[in-house]
């Protein structure tokens, strides 16, 4: 059996049974790992890998390469509401780079973790047949206040910190040819992601109140996202409403596509943050996400019936478990 | 200018003039990064990676790739007296690698894990196009125990935690093809390479006690880590007496080389402890050691003069700065 027969999902359940038998993770089947330190606190560790034959962009910077690392592994700890206080950088590289390239990668990674408000502090260097960075940030966190995927409750709102469909476009036309209807349309998709940001001042503003049952990040896709709160909570979701970013509108009335499913399967690498809410806190939440400069959108809510649900003109439509799975492609 | 122009240790000079603009670290230029938790104690983080193209060894068995990824990361916590508490890897790996061999590896990382009292707690996977596996190791230390490599002081006795020798053995057999002159020679020194054990016991002994005032792995080579000592020190190393192994003996004899040169220049990835001791607290470290089952050698002596020496029939003769750097092979 290959990698690929079993894909990315399969093979991380599959080593998830093999490792942790001390059983020591707070934050098991979760985006981080929280290790208990005392009876109140957890040291708080994550890595995120950077693969260039997976995820170099045409014409990518450098420095676009070390932002994103730092993004990639950021957006976890916003998720979850934990500070960043440092990152290491696992570098392996061919021999033939330029210094020059991994010198401005160095810089891009520790311009975006100073604007989160931490440094690189270190890693290691080592050959390899092409360029992967590691990244692995670490953090404290109080026990309980660390946020899981599997807290929602049925009839807490769903929410999400901004709109969905700019990395699904520019991935349309980056990577499927699709020509953008204007290039202002296309510079602003690119910039989604070539240099994303993650929402750490959201996350840490929910995550200090203790606002949110569960959250995650949509990295993974949107329908993906859903699916993992839904069933780490063995709960339903019931979308209502997404939403959507005027460029995805833009480009799917130029392409006759069909926004709401670009939004849901066709995006990933979007770091937008999914949170749910109990209702008595929506007001709260709302105007805590105001207060650090962000936004709140309320898009459904938590049901019983298992499974993510949109509605569509009142009738309720299944949405797939389907987005980008690493060994496998598009699902 | 290329990687390969600057070599390794170049590189991570440059690296780290863009990092830790926050002045965080205070292990900076050392084996672990160590972040400031509170006035007593600092959360300690360590990344090494093993990489198919540069670290996997002809016939190595997958069990034997995830053991020695713990040990290299360990190696450095016993180094500093470190008490590792969990690891997480960072796996990148083509999608027709069998799901078999990559388990293996897993079961062998948790296996090493387990033996040295912690767990392999999580990580991430994704597509590569070579197998790369970065571990993270996290633990945490009372800040006045950090034992650096710059701590050696004139007339410190220098010692080491075993004999030198069986990896350089191991890789004139395997990678220049030398003959070995007995079977049973060849699966010893094998060993060493296939796997290696970390001086952890030891390490965290010496520290507890408080008997070291710096210490390092030999990982990188003997010559270079007397140099890294000596260097961050500021300080000169006169060894006096090198324990060889008797494999190495028997080789060289059989082969008419160096001994001294093999085990000085030749070795590299053994992961013996180097540590300097001021002469009063000599009784006190061999005790300690041999209490927890290993054994330390005196070497040599801290020295003003600056330098790594070796005395040959009475006489001072210099150290060579040689042996493996990464984009560079051995120097």
């Amino acid at each position: 059996m290959k990698v690929k027969d079993v894909g990315e999902r399969e093979l991380v359940k599959l080593l998830l049974s093999i490792i942790n038998k001390r059983e020591e993770n707070l934050m098991i089947y979760d985006d981080v790992v929280a290790y208990p330190i005392s009876k109140k606190s957890a040291l708080i560790v994550k890595t995120d890998s950077f693969v260039e034959s997976a995820d170099l962009l045409p014409n990518m910077k450098p420095e676009q390469v070390g932002s994103k690392l730092v993004v990639m592994n950021v957006s976890d700890f916003a998720a979850k509401g934990i500070v960043p206080l440092g990152m290491l950088i696992s570098l392996s590289l061919p021999s033939d780079y330029d210094v020059d390239y991994i010198v401005k990668i160095y810089e891009g990674a520790e311009k975006t973790a100073l604007s989160y408000g931490f440094d690189i502090m270190g890693g290691d260097t080592s050959y390899g047949e092409e360029l992967v960075l590691s990244g692995f940030l670490f953090g404290l966190q109080e026990r309980d206040k660390l946020i899981k995927r599997c807290g929602a409750r049925v009839g807490d709102y769903v929410a999400t910190t901004g709109p969905f469909g700019d990395t699904s476009v520019a991935f349309s036309i980056l990577l499927k040819s699709l020509k953008a209807p204007s290039e202002e349309l296309e510079r602003h998709v690119f910039r989604s992601v070539y240099e994303p940001r993650a929402r750490l001042k959201e996350g840490l503003a929910l995550a200090e109140r203790k606002l949110v049952t569960a959250s995650i990040d949509s990295s993974d896709g949107l329908a993906i996202s859903l699916y993992e709160i839904a069933e780490s909570s063995k709960v339903g979701i019931l979308i209502e409403d997404i939403p959507l970013s005027k460029n995805l509108i833009e480009f799917c009335e130029y392409h006759q596509l069909n926004p709401i499913e670009m939004a849901l399967y066709e995006g990933g690498e979007e770091f937008e943050l999914i949170v749910t809410i109990p209702p008595r806190f929506w007001e709260e939440a709302k105007s805590t996400i105001e207060r650090v400069g962000g936004k709140l959108h309320y898009i459904g809510r938590v049901i019983k019936e298992k499974g993510v649900y949109l509605k569509v003109n009142g009738k309720k439509v299944s949405v797939k478990r389907k987005g980008w799975e690493h060994f496998r492609g598009w699902l």
